[in-house]
């Protein structure tokens, strides 16, 4: 326990319940102003990659679910190395990066904008250019990251996604007071640790493991995946659950272990539990976090995930697998701040 | 060599010069009406799984890059899970189902056309209810397919994805002399074999396996993963050029082995090879199908591609990957018929 404050990745997972609740507080009074980016038009388009895009896909989801509004995601490539002439006009285009300035996700946005598109950008840095450049900046509030894996940012872009989201329902305050006891569930989440230990042991000797959620918390699945694979330095597969049953489930055998996202509540809750006890009959090893009482009991190892609704979980449920991660890191006598001997300065994509 | 007609799959890939003839011969027909379920329409939105699903991806690619029109892909979840009620009087929603029967998939194109979308399907059984349903039924000419992997019902959806992207482009026949080349070009590589035996050696030895392509390239990238995972039961994972680079190339060591698919020209010939020899001084054994000769030096091991336009490879760069796949199951001792010990006829989705 006590070393997971000793390393900077610790340091920043546990600030993330200040971290939503600024980034709740400078974003809620945006509302009015992302409806006003997004009148007219009749779909938002996002434009991410690596964790920011992972966040994009919870937007995603929620906006479909719960918004009434059509969203996708873009390659930028289309835009980067095609050119590609698309007449946007009829979408917001809402670009996510940690920095603000990826190169590549600037460069979308700016084509996005030549295309007749509404543009929000959401970004950790201020002054950045993709904040400079969009019709509307929101910007998250999670303060400097040093850790090269993102952690307190994914969770802020969680947050601008839920505050779009909402704003672009019919009801924008409807989460409100939902939303105002994520940061106590994240602090709940990491004074108890609830199954982080036994995870570990349980991840820790297998060779390969796979990732799977579905629906809204498909986003947090692979961020779970892409958070084990680049801090942990093995092969993870994060698999949407009807990916996974559409033919790769059949690679799934003894001596692999697979970690399931659920939400507590929400119509995937239950294929979940079937998911589990499909692996199960494989001789996986089942990792479980949050879901329901029977999807707690169909795993070998339940990590305990927080107590919101599906639409609202996603913030949240990303916790316990960051510590998750941080603690199997270490165990495995790696760095999790600095897994590859990297700087976190870089002249390459850092989001 | 003899051996691969001795198997279905082998033989089922043996027929895919046909297929792609009688499909061409079909469907370049029914460009008219396919431009008439478009009209007044604003994007393409694909709804599609598995290896239907890596089709779809050309097509969008397709879509974007060539025809100015903008395409996306739906979550059947959104429809099927959560019941979303979206406004899509703008869009035409194309469904891909080799047997036009997948549950899931019809489901979500009748959801679509309550939602107002004009629905295109495109299919391989005649009469199904996918088809049926559709204001415009788009029928493949693979004839039956008895191997469980998917081969020449997979080829014949991409040949219906280049009449759907040409179709809709500004000057619909501009590449049907070309296009009357395909099926020539797919007969040399099935009588040349160039590379398969040497990619089989490379790959036989590898504990994990990574598969990369993008662009229009992307959807043969991932459906070589599938197909190399399904049918030789070993994980393997298919990434875009961008994800792979944005942290999980962090895995990448010696004893893995890469399989890269490229194209001889367009805008993302040149970034594969700098993709190629980054793996490549990472330790890891690169197998590379098609590109240009630059490429074709950088990889440790060459498989012939087509001689086509990037727009059009993808209908034929799928074939060497087929053979690759094939050839290795049987040197592995699996059956490549039938890798899990089960029949084509399934009352789980079959696509």
């Amino acid at each position: 326990m006590g070393d997971t404050r000793e390393t900077q990745m610790g340091r920043e997972i546990a600030q993330q319940p200040q971290a939503v609740r600024d980034t709740l507080d400078a974003l809620i009074p945006l509302r009015d102003r992302i409806a006003e980016a997004y009148a007219g038009r009749e779909q938002v388009l996002f434009v991410a990659r690596g964790s920011s895009d992972n966040a994009a896909i919870y937007g995603r989801y929620l906006l479909e679910t719960h918004s009434g509004v059509l969203a996708g995601l873009v390659s930028p490539s289309v835009a980067t190395h095609y050119g590609a002439k698309l007449d946007l006009a009829h979408a917001l285009v809402v670009s996510v990066s940690q920095s603000g300035q990826t190169e590549e996700i600037v460069q979308t946005q700016q084509w996005a904008k030549e295309c007749g598109a509404a543009t929000i950008a959401v970004a950790n840095v201020p002054d950045s250019p993709l904040l400079a450049d969009a019709d509307l900046g929101l910007l998250t509030q999670a303060g400097p990251e040093l850790a090269v894996p993102a952690t307190k940012t994914y969770v802020s872009q969680t947050v601008a996604m839920a505050v779009l989201g909402t704003a672009l329902s019919g009801d924008p305050s409807a989460y409100d007071d939902e939303l105002a006891t994520v940061p106590g569930e994240i602090e709940r989440l990491l004074a108890e640790r609830s199954g982080v230990t036994e995870a570990v042991a349980a991840l820790k000797d297998s060779a390969y493991a796979v990732v799977s959620g579905r629906g809204l918390l498909m986003g947090t699945a692979l961020e779970t995946a892409l958070k084990l694979e680049e801090t942990c330095l093995r092969p993870v597969r994060g698999y949407s659950y009807a990916d996974l049953r559409h033919g790769p489930i059949s690679v799934v055998t003894g001596g692999m272990s697979a970690v399931l996202v659920s939400a507590a509540d929400g119509p995937m809750s239950t294929p979940m539990i079937e998911l589990a006890q499909d692996l199960d009959q494989r001789g996986a090893t089942t990792v479980g976090i949050g879901g329901t009482a029977q999807f707690a009991d169909a795993v070998d190892v339940a990590v305990g995930g927080p107590r919101l609704t599906e639409a609202l979980s996603p913030i949240a449920s990303i916790v316990p697998a960051q510590l998750v991660v941080e603690s199997l890191a270490l165990s495995l006598g790696l760095d999790p701040d600095n897994p590859r001997g990297l700087a976190k300065v870089t002249t390459t994509d850092p989001d």
